[in-house]
């Protein structure tokens, strides 16, 4: 999956990422900010988890997510303002390389999650 | 439902709101800037719509939605940086008082998405 350079820029800028799941108990939420995720030369996201018990929860038993990010200092489709809706795969890594590096990044995550990114929208 | 002072500084900084719906062909996410985000007298939150079309439909079949904004300008639990998780129920409205006030501030709006907050959870 080639990763926009847009998207690039907008992990740069500071904003919060939403991070969306689905249990069996319904959609839950959490987030993350745009600089704590690392691409991978892949073109995978690791982000970095500290908490996030029910998005474990609810990846063990669905692993589809959907990522929302964006930034106003980024150029979008009608000037200033861009964003991107993701969608992919993810798993919850707690070994390994991809967790090592973000356990170099982040002394207090628990765990990496893996994102295997299967579409970027640009939505402004 | 009494709206966090914290909340409430929140909108006031740059950000990106995510809004989550759930339709019958899963989950959907969308997004705001803070800023746009009106609240009413009532503690209920009125979002323009200029798409949000798969939102609208999945509304009309679910009309429960999680919400997510932060900044990292505004002190949270730890330091720089907060965030909440709200989850509510939400009407597209297109007439009355809801649309006409979102209607003079975002001349593009089609709609208000007007929020009825259930709870308000500061999760940094």
């Amino acid at each position: 999956m080639e990763i926009p350079e847009k998207l690039l820029e907008v992990l740069k800028k500071d904003g919060v990422v939403a991070i969306g799941t689905l249990g069996p108990d319904g959609p839950h939420m959490v987030n993350t900010w745009n600089a704590y995720i690392t691409m991978t030369k892949d073109g995978r996201m690791l982000i970095p988890a500290g908490y996030f018990n029910k998005t474990e929860v609810n990846i063990a038993s669905n692993k589809n997510v959907l990522l929302t990010l964006g930034s106003s200092k980024v150029a979008g489709f009608n000037g200033p303002g861009t964003g991107f809706l993701i969608k992919g795969t993810a798993a919850f890594v707690t070994s390994g390389p991809d967790f090592d590096v973000m356990k170099l990044r982040f002394a207090w995550a628990r765990a990496t999650v893996a994102v295997t990114i299967s579409s970027c929208t640009q939505t402004l």
